[in-house]
């Protein structure tokens, strides 16, 4: 995929939205009644599809919760009461209610509004979220605050289904109810979170709501009311007769022996339904505890295109409304995650011990291609990173060969695991770390800027970095055939640089780079794709002078020790290139100039990520900012020929 | 306490083992019937009293598991089928069992040993595990691994009732139900992990017992078996008619909708239902699933000392057996714990906004002190990491200045939760990280190495690295007032330096040095306690005619740029010196030398630890190892100077 989308203009007429015209604020919605909200839905939901088929961006999980989001903002006080939404994708109904309508057709683009919840964007995002599954430990942490100061606001988190396979969340709920706060956790049970959900947690949602129709308020008595609820919830409730407590035995059972008061199915698109709900246990007073609602919505409701696609409208690119056909800039190269997904299958072919793991990203990772080659060395774990590493760490120990593949963002929800299961042990697990750098309109939480940094310090491990797709090609078939330890290589996001695939991908000799041209007097050593930032910049350098040369260091570590020595000693410079923080690559040449004594015979300067966090822009501008494109590093060598 | 033992006699005599001695290896274990195992666990028991009393270590959890070990060894077939102990430090009965009884007095010593299991030591350890709740994930990978390959030889995971409540082992539950795999695992549950169990989990556990008699082979009939049990299950079942499911309504129905078969409870130290159990488990063939069977111990059984004991017998010093008298040397400084424990309590006296957060290390930590103190801002949240970092975050979300009290090896665990939720959204959480660099007895997994590096290559986050117990009261102070953003302050395992404590903390200038001794010629900066080994190397150095600067960081980030300038201006080297792995202080030190074109006007040479896992041993010579000693600064500087 391209990562500077053309601007355009709308593809058709904005819709008519004269009630929702009426709202600037969550506080507006009290103009309002209960039989005005289904309007209002519609409304906002033809917003919402109008905005993102211009922006692209996250649709089918914002139009399952426009009733949700509207029926939290019309019965609860924002911002007092504070509104977390899990993930934060599902949030761009909430960002129209909350004073960001004018931006919303900015979304994910640079300067323009976050794709996700951001508390630098608006007080109506208490936390920001964009991983998945911190909601209930943030909400709890809220909850607590107000319980210390006495403070008797609410604190709702939204969590969608996906999210409950994250250990994560387990930890929070489990720690939920044992400290008596207020909490309200509505799960958003739309069966469908990036990828079809895995897991007994999935089964056992399923189960809840084949066994039970949805909860109708007017099929149980005061009596049995009076006699279900905990004492705490008596009072209150009695007054109130609709409500009634859903608690018949097998129904929510494994919610409510980890505490929590569990309510539900509810029916997330209806209002008769939702409101009720949410307005008794809104006015519940007695006591502190913790309620989870079961909502069950539908992920791209009310837009035929995206309820029938599985994940295709998890994330889209800008599209035509009433086709649903999306409008993708025409790509000469493929993406480097198919690259690595038709490779891993390759190898697979080759060898029966290839294994692949995913944590619920089989088509962001390109594990789906092996999924389809190989179903049965295939897994996908759920949102689990943690069991992920281990997971494959065991396989490791009885001679497979698994290839965890997940996001760089991602697996610093694994660094112990990492650490722990696989570098210490020295097991031969193969990391495929995709949107390694910046990232583009995703944004800072998504960015892959750390994991140079947090794997080469680990004793026993090999970090590659394969300049284009063909150098992945090659690092795939390197990472199989390595079996001493663990061994990780990254690439980024989106489309690759465009050359020629290999017929055969080659074994490369671990730690050994490569110079790509021999220049003289000033050497630029890059890691991973900003070889080719160098030559672009030696373009520039060349019409001015200058003859650089130009190294592929293949490995941030172990580093080629020969090619370092050849360059410091034909060359006065040293300039190091890197698509990751300050630590990583440029930490390890340090290391061999140091002890080898290589320090004093020459000027090194390493260019790596600055010590910022880097806003949605596209992936070019990110890089601009973060100080490492062409221009960064024509600036560098012309300041220091300057000074030298 | 001290870090280096003196080598010690036995205290007593050992035991009397007549039966154990026939036993080397598992299979010296068929050669018994059922009815000798009583007197096998009993010289089992006084045989590892016997060891720990020598060598210290972990008493009470291998103490607990002593006739589990005897009966899975006993009735299975190790190390073709795979026994993982989760954590690991329940070990030692399962060392003696297999091969290692020589050297069981070497546990935790130098080159004796490891406290933990390790696939290095033997093949009867097909796991290393010593950071919880890591062993269902494993033990699913190697049950999908002989799946694959047609194996059936099982996969058996021990694990306590303290580790249910990380997250990792959910995410491995979750995903166990729903891969088929033939997986059995022993729920160990004593009802005390190293602290008092928290979280709905722990109370559910209770519910389970306390709501039932343990498990009686005799009271189900035949045709409740039948009526019971899964298909699968049937056939085999059928012919063993001891074995009973307990499958009531209610009772492990948690585990149960998880997709677990429950057993149990059952008493772990009872042979006449253990064996039964265990044996029908093992002969199960019919289908692939994973059983958990809940097996109710005691942590310290057969040791009246160490069963009173709450956590004082989770790791012990030597002790005397007869009295259980632990013998801990006599100690000249507090330990760095307790300094920062009242340090806390002192910060929280003065500011009602302070809170203290453990993952179930409330005296690891020292913040038992809090608890003590101020029980209502004392949060321990369980094993759960990631939790706590993120529960943190919602309270400093509400104005409160949350103390995380973790162990810097532990923080791994919930790495993303420190970039994702804490530092883009940059709130002022406080990371108290104990346990920071070497560690002693506990070896590779526990040793801190990596926070400086992971930390500090993260945006808006301050890391702070008092030298010794003065510095750190005034780190906690410092962190204490400091709320533009995270902060992180380590500090050693162990005993102090024993320096005076001030009176009144002072609040230390973020990203401000000192110097400590003007010398010229050699500067000598460092991070952290290693400022008296610098001052050791400076008595050594001063007597061969050297003069050295010593100073100390005191920030590893950001780094006090004015001191770097001073330091280069007035000398031709510079070294410096952490606790840590390559990538951190040295790496932000670089960046300064390269960013301000100091580079070149010094010769530089970073100290940090070596590029490999150190094994335990006393921590003064793991330090030697890694080259962080006093004499491998004077190595340096004479090896330097000479070449100059």
């Amino acid at each position: 995929m391209k990562q500077q989308k053309p601007s355009v203009t709308p593809l058709v007429t904005p819709p008519a939205t004269p009630m929702l015209d009426k709202v600037n604020l969550p506080h507006d919605l009290k103009q309002f009644a209960d039989r005005d909200l289904p309007q209002l839905a519609a409304e906002l939901r033809a917003e919402m599809i109008d905005a993102v088929s211009v922006t692209g961006g996250h649709l089918g999980a914002g139009l399952g919760v426009v009733e949700l989001t509207l029926a939290i903002h019309y019965l609860f006080n924002t911002p007092e009461d504070r509104l977390i939404f899990d993930v934060g994708h599902q949030c761009y109904p909430h960002k129209i209610l909350t004073g960001r309508r004018d931006k919303i057709r900015t979304l994910r683009k640079e300067n323009g509004l976050s794709g996700f919840t951001s508390r630098k964007e608006s007080d109506y995002d208490p936390f920001g979220a964009a991983h998945s599954s911190t909601s209930i430990s943030a909400g709890l942490g809220m909850a607590t605050a107000s319980k210390l100061q006495g403070k008797d606001n609410h604190v709702i988190c939204v969590v969608g289904d996906g999210a409950m396979s994250a250990g994560m969340i387990y930890e929070a709920i489990n720690n939920a109810a044992a400290t008596h706060s207020k909490l309200i956790i509505i799960l958003n049970d739309n069966d469908m979170s990036i990828a079809p959900p895995v897991g007994a947690m999935s089964k056992y949602l399923a189960r809840l709501l084949s066994s039970r129709s949805f909860l109708e308020f007017r099929h149980f008595s005061h009596k049995a009311v009076h006699k279900i609820l905990p004492k705490g919830l008596r009072p209150r409730v009695l007054k109130t007769e609709e409500f009634v407590r859903y608690y018949l035995s097998g129904n929510g059972t494994l919610f409510e022996e980890l505490g929590l008061y569990y309510l539900g199915p509810v029916n997330g698109h209806d209002f008769t339904s939702l409101l009720p709900v949410l307005r008794n246990v809104r006015d519940m007073q007695a006591e502190n505890f913790p309620v989870l609602i079961h909502a069950v919505t539908q992920k791209g409701k009310g837009y035929a295109p995206a309820e029938k696609s599985d994940d295709k409208y998890h994330g889209v690119s800008q599209f035509d409304v009433i086709s649903g056909l999306q409008i993708k800039p025409k790509s000469n190269a493929p993406s480097y995650t198919s690259v690595f997904g038709k490779a891993l299958v390759a190898a697979a072919t080759d060898d029966e011990k290839v294994v692949g793991i995913t944590a619920a990203m089989p088509d962001g990772t390109g594990l789906n291609f092996l999924q389809n080659a190989f179903p049965a060395r295939y897994f996908d774990v759920g949102i689990a990173e943690q069991h992920a590493v281990t997971f494959a760490a065991g396989l490791a120990t009885e001679g497979y060969k698994p290839f965890v593949a997940i996001y760089s963002t991602f697996l610093q929800r694994a660094y112990d695991q990492v650490v722990h299961d696989v570098a210490i042990q020295n097991l031969p697990v193969k990391f495929a770390l995709d949107r390694a750098g910046m990232v583009g309109a995703d944004g800072q939480t998504h960015a892959g800027s750390f994991d140079i940094s947090y794997l080469c310090c680990l004793p026993n491990m090999v970090v590659l970095v394969p300049a284009d797709e063909a150098e992945l090609m090659h690092g795939v078939h390197t990472a199989h055939h390595y079996n001493d330890g663990p061994i990780a290589f990254r690439f980024p996001r989106g489309e690759a640089i465009g050359v020629d695939l290999p017929k055969q991908p080659e074994k490369l000799k671990i730690g050994k780079g490569r110079i790509i041209k021999q220049g003289k007097d000033i050497a630029v050593l890059t890691l991973g794709p900003r070889l080719y930032e160098a030559v672009k910049a030696d373009d520039i350098l060349s019409q001015q002078g200058y003859n650089i040369t130009i190294a592929d260091a293949r490995f941030a570590k172990p580093i080629d020790r020969e090619l370092l020595h050849q360059l410091v000693e034909n060359h006065d410079y040293l300039i190091t290139m890197e698509e990751g923080a300050i630590g990583g690559f440029s930490a390890q040449v340090l290391d061999i100039l140091a002890r080898d004594n290589l320090l004093e015979r020459v000027i090194y300067r390493p260019l790596y990520m600055k010590d910022s966090f880097i806003d949605h822009a596209s992936q070019q501008k990110q890089y601009a900012q973060t100080g490492l494109d062409a221009d960064a590093l024509v600036r560098l060598v012309k300041g220091l020929t300057a000074k030298g």
